[in-house]
């Protein structure tokens, strides 16, 4: 079968064996992927990867030792337990398995596997183009997972996907949001959901939750120089190389830096699905999976939007 | 008055005035300080700081508005509100001044002043060596302010003054403690209260909550490996200089990294007068204010444990 594999380079391969399916498991037929900054990440030696890419996707089940999921479509969990595992959490687990990232084949090819207690069934009247949103927007939600009271103010720094998507998830908690980036034209699509400003001109008032989602590592330097003493930063940025930073304001002005990475799916699920979100502006371009190669030299371009496949 | 003055640099003078006492304020005639390693900071150009040093004080009260406090032993909160201030925690208000660090004269002279909410009377049967530790014992004691339901186990990290006051109080509010520094001479005398094991010797076990009291800019990094996913990186270390540092663990392990600087005495001053912690093994020289430029000399020399000046 076709598929984009990482082996040090990446390739479009039309001889990857299709998969077995797994005990508990899905063999699902992916009909829509997106190309995540992390899949870009991970092309430059991030995790030391091999493997097929890709993690962002909805497909149909084809095949499973539970009929009742075949022909369902679905979107998936992307942190799979080890075998045998008793904790709860998939996503801190020790031996864990992260589709397309860690020691499991990624979305990005006509097959794939997962297993079942991963998928979510897709509501009928949900689009793809919005479905495929859900790992992205999962990991915007889950700021509220880690900060059961959210304040009524925040300011998301960072004009890229993820920082627009914590925009519109906060908003949707019921947070008053500013959105601070360096690209008018990017800000522009939310002007009507929240405050939008240019990181030029933001001004020095502080806010108790201020979400770095910038991917640079000056991010955090400006998230503390905002956020009130005993605030918090969500830290969404990572970035491959260290970064020499001045740690004494979480000190001083006793500030919780709380790393945020993936979340739940079914908050986004459920917000996409209640069209409470609506993350389809972000779309840039779909290429089919045959042009692969371009549509990945079109999402490394600098401040490119979301670039899908469709398979 | 004779006292301890920062004028760029240290000097003893003579010929400093007795303060006014300010209204609601107490005039206090100290009987045993504590040199600080923020002294030492300051005396490097740390906050740009000017005046009489000094924040870690037992005295006696000598003249008041409120007579009830004249001839009380006290002890006293270094934060102090601005004038009219109505919000709750002078820790962290704007336009604060604090004791001997910021805009306002500290407690190394024969007088100095303190609003008279900052401070807090001594049990008479706790020692003038043993009330000296509130200031920095009650930072200690700040940890359970911020996390307020404490883990089973704790990593304390850095075997100085700090780094003690931690092992000791979270021992005493119920956590098991590893505590780990460089420094078998200084690690002993816990030895039968916490587990102690030198930094060379440290396994690769992690913990859920680590406190990084190191004093020294890698002190994090060790802190972020020693960490289980979703734990808690305690924060006390302010170095002044910036640090190269990696912080993708943060983000991935989703850990919450928290800054904390000092904290309400009470917690602190009970726990002394109440014995469960006596921190007088941390004591290595005491000596007359007359001498405390041999004082200072001898606090900074590297590892020295606490140095007072006795008045």
């Amino acid at each position: 079968m076709q598929g984009v594999f990482l082996d040090q380079k990446l390739s479009l391969k039309t001889d990857l064996p299709v998969p077995e399916v797994e005990k508990r498991g899905a063999l699902i037929r992916p009909t829509l992927v997106g190309i995540c900054k992390t899949d870009l990440e991970l092309i430059k030696g991030y995790m030391g990867f091999r493997g097929v890419l890709g993690h962002e996707f909805v497909g149909v089940v084809e095949k499973s030792d539970d009929p009742r999921w075949v022909g369902k479509r679905v979107v998936g969990e992307i942190n799979c337990s080890p075998r045998d595992s008793v904790t709860s959490d998939p996503r801190h687990q020790t031996g864990r398995t992260v589709l397309g990232i860690l020691g499991r084949d990624g979305v990005m090819a006509e097959r794939f596997t997962l297993p079942l207690e991963n998928i979510l069934t897709v509501p009928d009247h949900l689009s793809d183009e919005k479905a495929v949103f859900t790992e992205p927007l999962a990991a915007a939600y889950q700021i509220q997972e880690q900060i059961r009271t959210l304040p009524g103010r925040a300011l998301v720094l960072g004009d890229g996907k993820l920082g627009a998507l914590c925009a519109l998830a906060l908003t949707d908690l019921g947070c008053k949001v500013r959105w601070v980036g360096k690209h008018s034209g990017k800000l522009a699509p939310l002007a009507a959901l929240v405050e939008t400003v240019l990181l030029e001109n933001l001004d020095h008032n502080l806010f108790p939750l201020v979400v770095e989602a910038t991917g640079s590592a000056h991010g955090l330097e400006v998230a503390l120089s905002r956020v009130i003493p005993t605030g918090t930063v969500v830290l969404k940025t990572t970035v491959a190389e260290a970064h020499k930073i001045d740690l004494a304001p979480i000190v001083i002005n006793e500030i919780t830096v709380l790393g945020s990475r993936c979340g739940r799916f079914q908050p986004a699920l459920d917000a996409l699905s209640e069209g409470r979100i609506d993350p389809t502006f972000l779309v840039e371009k779909t290429y089919p999976l045959s042009q692969a190669m371009a549509a990945f030299e079109h999402a490394a371009r600098p401040g490119a939007a979301k670039v899908l496949l469709k398979l």
